[in-house]
């Protein structure tokens, strides 16, 4: 007979909960037959098939870059990579750095990892915007972290309740998505951001600023990251090549004091060595030898006519039913559902009716309360799509208001 | 002025030793003034460059695999290659199980993180070969394991001294390098096999069974794996694509029973999400449409060349000095070297002379303790490397034995 191998490590437990609602989210999506508004990922039609696929070849005719694409790497990533990203992408966003203070990691959520291996004893308190990215939380969770919500309003996270969660808590990181928020949409604006980095120095706490979207902006105007206003090494930022390059891929990077990388450097030797070396040149020369702005115009425009057109859908179809503050980029809507329509039976419903949508209460640290949103990815369905999904929305809340 | 980020986390405290000999081994490797017999990479010349050059091309120009292959996938891994490595890997080794008991992985050192992430908290033991691999001891370290060395003569890890500590230490876990270890190039023999898997099924403890060099076998016979003799489910294989495609794409997989893949999967979900998409399927069809048999013989043929090379120079300048076992593949010889000559003042001094070795210590829990061995690879450095390495460890021990 097979054994039960058990017990499992203290931190699998905790994560128990948080790994089906992921796996719940995976799984809709994977069906053909659903539509889904719960996934997050590229427009088919934003993945650069074709670049990719020729400077492949290319990294891999030249003849010491092929074997070398091919061979073990640095830790931190390859040096040229680290560079490029340090001039093309860091500094352009008024993050003054070297290419000491960059790590080259396996996908965004690695850093999280990383971060959390090099920093986070048991026990210790990280404090997360209220809704906050699910599989963050789950991360968290595994290194037996006690999350904390912090309020949001339109504007992102509030900095007063920030203070407040901080004097009470003593969390040792704060971890927020400033820009086009996952769940929310919500960008956290200029003023908050300076009064973050301010609080993070002043209380010493280590700020996780996780920006997988900033770049997929489809009207407004671009705010610094917090990592901007920076003074004392207090801020982590994580940037990914999941949305502006593709996430098959598995390439992403964090931005930090050196003291601090080295340190996510020596949790990576003890997790996937280094990141796929051939994906890093790819990478690299897609960043050194192709127009990214035009390439980034182009998934803006993607995007932006996708938003819109699900904004317009939901105007059309749930005006009155369904409010929303218009995100100015990402991949998400946040829809408020009316009082009385409890989201987690309405998305059950959907579901029935073969439309994957998240309910809001996944998005929380106390995923047991019923929150009155739910979340609308508009980046990975078809226009059809998202006509056939808001019409079968405005059918749901029909049986459910009546 | 910079915060000083402490405290880390208390994991990182125990890493710190570890991460520096690795680093050391690491660092000498990318001079390219040092000879270094100090590495473990594959020969240049046994990387298929043009045949993966030539299947990733065709993965991107199909169009449904194209945007396939950049896009998020399955966390698992994806399902075509766990198939295959399930009919081309895991039955030929007499490892009969299905596509449910295969996790892929972003390199085989990502098996053991997840394993220990599955079931290994603070102050667990986890029994290990005396030697064994440092950089799988850093990754017990990072979890908080108490690693014991279990005793090993020619023929591998010996039984009787296993079963003792298995009875001294109540470990969770035992791991185990048991063809062509490394460092010591050792394999365990048949009768040992069985007799791990029946002290595993006995005292109820999971066998970590890390086998990266099986097929570069350059003589004597194939032996099953250890998992081939597990009845109980009590075995984890874990096997690696680093020696046979290329590092640089970090590829591996593990087979074990479902439950305990589940975990790991879960606890991958927490990590880097899934293994690269494109890698997968350039894997996938280079198992499936490639004559793998060939490309084995091929490769088993470079480094056959190789050992042999070097095991002729240690005879020919260093007989009767230094002695060894031949190993019957893999990348590794252990020589030891005369009772007076301290092996790290041997390496040290071979590294002012321009050539890397590992001493012995490293590989062994308690590594303030000299070990009268070197590890000498044989896979990396080219035949004229080797004549000239060999001769600076001739030089060496002619000054510290006069």
């Amino acid at each position: 007979g097979q054994r039960r191998m058990v017990p499992y490590a203290k931190r699998m437990e905790k994560m128990a909960f948080t790994a089906n609602v992921v796996k719940g989210l995976f799984g809709s999506m994977t069906n053909p037959d659903i539509i889904s508004f719960s996934g997050g990922s590229p427009a088919r039609e934003a993945l650069p098939v074709d670049t990719i696929r020729q400077l492949a070849d290319e990294v891999l005719r030249t003849d010491t870059r092929g074997v070398e694409a091919l061979q073990y790497g640095p830790i931190e990533g390859i040096r040229d990579l680290r560079e490029v990203v340090v001039r093309e992408l860091l500094a352009p966003k008024g993050i003054d750095c070297g290419v000491d203070n960059v790590i080259i990691i396996t996908g965004g959520l690695e850093g999280i990892n990383l971060a959390c291996q090099a920093y986070i004893d048991p026990g210790d308190v990280i404090l997360v915007e209220a809704p906050t990215f699910v599989q963050s939380v789950e991360i968290f969770d595994m290194f037996e972290a006690r999350c904390v919500g912090v309020a949001m309003d339109d504007d992102g996270l509030i900095p007063e309740d920030l203070e407040r969660k901080i004097r009470q808590c003593h969390p040792k990181m704060i971890y927020v998505i400033p820009t086009f928020q996952n769940p929310s949409g919500r960008t956290l604006s200029l003023e908050r951001r300076k009064a973050v980095a301010e609080l993070a120095a002043k209380y010493d706490v280590l700020v996780l600023e996780d920006d997988p979207y900033g770049a997929l902006r489809i009207s407004g105007e671009d705010v610094p990251p917090i990592k901007h206003f920076d003074e004392t090494g207090a801020v982590v930022y994580a940037g990914s090549f999941s949305k502006i390059l593709c996430p098959g891929m598995r390439l992403a990077y964090c931005a930090g004091q050196p003291e601090f990388i080295t340190k996510m450097v020596t949790a990576k030797q003890g997790s996937d060595v280094h990141t796929n070396v051939w994906a890093q040149r790819v990478c690299e020369r897609m960043l050194r030898e192709t127009d990214m702005n035009a390439h980034i115009a182009r998934l803006q425009a993607i995007y932006r006519e996708k938003a819109n057109h699900m904004m317009a859908q939901l105007d059309e179809k749930l005006s009155g039913a369904v409010s929303y503050v218009r995100p100015e980029g990402g991949m998400f809507i946040w829809a408020k559902l009316p009082d009385e329509v409890p989201a987690g039976e309405f998305a059950r419903r959907c579901l029935e009716k073969k439309l994957a949508v998240v309910p809001g209460s996944a998005f929380y640290t106390d995923s047991a309360v019923d929150q009155p949103f739910v979340r609308l990815n508009f980046s990975t369905p078809t226009k059809e799509q998202i006509d056939r999904g808001v019409a079968v929305m405005a059918e749901v809340l029909a049986e459910m208001t009546k």
